[in-house]
């Protein structure tokens, strides 16, 4: 019965991208195409609300001058139905944006049978369960429009600036035969007739590639498994890396931080619109981002009166206690205890007990990791030895470092973690489009 | 004994990009680093190439100007090594590029250990499994340097052309509950404490996330357990994926075209120096491109004396055969028959059994796949239970099309067939910097 409504688009195309109409346009013919929002009737007249990825704009149906398949068809109208209407624009200083569209004929291209189960307008609309559900439905929100956004903006600016630095962009194999940096919070695969695992990071590939492309960079999934359930903390999420030959990790600091600089400089300008929506304004950043060294952290934290003692990790907790360094932005934290990094991580030349190493903090969040890296293929082994990983299992990646590998520094970024930050997001869920955790698999 | 000459950058860094200096700058004190691809020596002279990503330099040690310490190291060095060098630049006519370093300080930064097992100069320097166990040394070759930098140009062209085209760039999950298109060809993976699978495509995420974003593309791995060992497929491939609200796949096609129209005209303008090296000029291409019916080309086979029923997949083997075709570049295959193409392709209004549908074809060589999709849910079901899917396990996805998914439309390029179509490559594995294949899962 509804199903005889929908129709096809047929010759019926898109005038405009958007529904953001110049109300200067009045009289002319367009077509415009989006999902109804809001119906809303007068008695005499009927507004629908339809809205595109770039806004709404209202289309006002007097009955005594539409048709009367104008009219039955509007009748089976729900919101989020998608719809396409030919019309006339007429300017309208009460309409909302100053224009509204006069339809002529309408098309249903897709018919809601059922109401959203939660509020599109609310900030908190539901519990994040019931959004994720049905996360293409709760994605139409303004708020998270503007996050997903936000986030394109992020990829793109990073991928622009990277490209302006001299980097270039790889791909390396998310199957591999062994863990990076140990195998507690590897996903296995059956490849093949093998035991394979997914990749938690393209650590070693982005070093060898530093032997043939110098300047790389690669942003991908990783996986995780991440037996805590955290709301900053997801299964599968999207990494930053950059790998640099000739310098260290001072140098790939400043690269860093220049980064972070130039995106969100580049949401200031991009996305004037969706900032309306977050409810909250970007950090303020200058470079250079302030330093602390590991050593000076835990010597700040244990005259705060925290348990800490030096050589253990900086406790998300802990660190939220410190009121100083939350007033704060980002900052840098250098110079960990080799005992605590990677294998792969280099240890200072006076001091080995500690390493040319840092990590990037938003507040007390975690959101980067960057160091020099080991060249020696001894000095790697040695570390490997220490860390109780099988040195054989890694002897695909070692076996390259007999062939002049040049010195070499990097980093890896969340990319969720960086968009909770920028956007002060409370769960890292709302910055993925399908969040993966311990407990969902689905959609 | 050789290690103690391997020295720290300390606070060296290179005063150019690029080795790939300008003669004017005669006289000028320059810090060059790169790896060594040549040393001769000519007596009181000695000759070292020094390679970046750029090109390379010629280092000329003057015997009887150079420092005892100096000869000392470069008498220990050996191809492959990463090294920096302190130097005037001068003009020098007969040196490759017309300029060349004259050393006053030296740091080994790395020493290579050993000699290449394979000729860096030639274009089929070893077999691939050879030179894949070395890939990252291999990767210096200037081929492939030239292969990957295109690379770069077409995933940064595509990704351009995109956003210029006002669409949105988004991340679907790889970890995935169910088979998108039947669960033959997928890697399980032990997800917590249940079975999951490693995605073979985005699709239906693509579909869904055309009612929030309308216009979305995904350039990102996929797996397909791909039992076959062939020049042409891989288990882990970059899929270009792109799916547009509101149209059709004749509109598609057209976008697909003028892309691929973009990202060579691109590579053109941005790859000079590596196309000289690739030994073949780049496809010309205009739109649109041609044609054909799926039972024109039936026909066409039939006629050329091959064994083809209407319902047949087109066979690679067959297709090579048609000298006309193999005579083309690109062109498109349309109207399938709805029985061998996916559960959410659209069957044509008049003609049930065609679907809208068509692949991508460079010669004989599929490289993309679209169609316009299903928006009804009730005609998903249906042909979902057609094809022997488990409809309760797309409940997770079905269930978004019940509030009003627009018409949407797309396609799935794989990014290293149109490297091996662009580039002239006989082997898809040298289109990817780490192939992973049936027998491969290492470096």
């Amino acid at each position: 019965m509804s199903d005889l409504l929908e129709e096809e688009l047929g010759t019926w195309r898109r005038s405009h991208y958007s529904v953001d109409i110049d109300p200067s346009l009045n009289e002319i013919q367009v077509i415009i195409m989006g999902w109804v929002s809001s119906i809303r009737d007068h008695g005499n007249i009927k507004f629908i609300m339809v809205n595109d990825r770039f806004g709404h704009i209202q289309v006002a149906l007097k009955k005594k001058d539409s048709s009367s398949i104008l009219l039955e068809k509007v009748e089976k109208l729900r919101e989020h139905s998608s719809i396409a209407v030919k019309g006339k624009i007429r300017s309208e200083a009460k309409a909302p944006n100053s224009a509204e569209i006069v339809p002529l004929e309408l098309k249903i291209l897709s018919l809601a049978k059922k109401s959203s189960p939660f509020q599109m307008q609310s900030r908190k609309p539901a519990g994040i369960d019931t959004r994720m559900d049905l996360r293409a439905l709760d994605l139409r929100r303004s708020l998270l429009q503007s996050i997903f956004n936000i986030r394109y903006t992020v990829l793109s600016s990073c991928r622009d600036f990277l490209k302006e630095e001299g980097f270039i962009e790889v791909n390396t194999p998310k199957i591999i035969a062994t863990a990076t940096e140990g195998g507690a919070t590897l996903f296995p695969i059956f490849y093949y007739d093998r035991e394979a695992f997914m990749a938690q990071s393209p650590q070693l590939y982005k070093e060898q590639l530093t032997m043939a492309f110098e300047n790389v960079f690669e942003i991908a999934p990783i996986f995780r498994a991440e037996p805590s359930r955290t709301n900053r903390h997801l299964s599968e999420a999207i990494s930053i890396d950059v790998e640099k030959a000739f310098v260290d990790y001072n140098d790939i600091m400043g690269l860093l931080e220049k980064m972070i600089v130039y995106v969100i400089k580049k949401i200031n300008e991009n996305n004037k619109t969706h900032l309306k929506f977050l409810g909250s304004a970007l950090p303020q950043v200058t470079v250079p981002f302030p330093r602390y060294r590991y050593t000076e952290l835990i010597e700040l934290m244990q005259k705060a009166g925290e348990s800490v003692s030096w050589g253990d990790d900086l406790a998300f907790q802990k660190l939220q206690r410190l009121e100083d360094l939350n007033a704060k932005t980002f900052y840098f934290v250098t110079d960990w205890p080799t005992a605590i990094k990677p294998f792969y991580v280099k240890p200072s030349n006076d001091q080995p007990k500690e390493c040319e190493s840092f990590d990037l903090m938003f507040k007390s969040l975690e959101i980067s990791s960057g160091s020099t890296r080991i060249r020696r293929k001894e000095e790697l082994i040695e570390r490997m030895e220490k860390q109780g990983l099988k040195v054989g299992a890694f002897d695909y990646h070692l076996k390259v470092f007999d062939y002049g590998i040049p010195p070499h520094a990097g980093f890896g970024i969340g990319l969720e973690r960086l968009i909770m930050s920028i956007c002060n997001l409370e769960n890292i869920r709302d910055a993925t489009l399908y969040p993966r955790d311990i407990d969902r698999l689905t959609p």
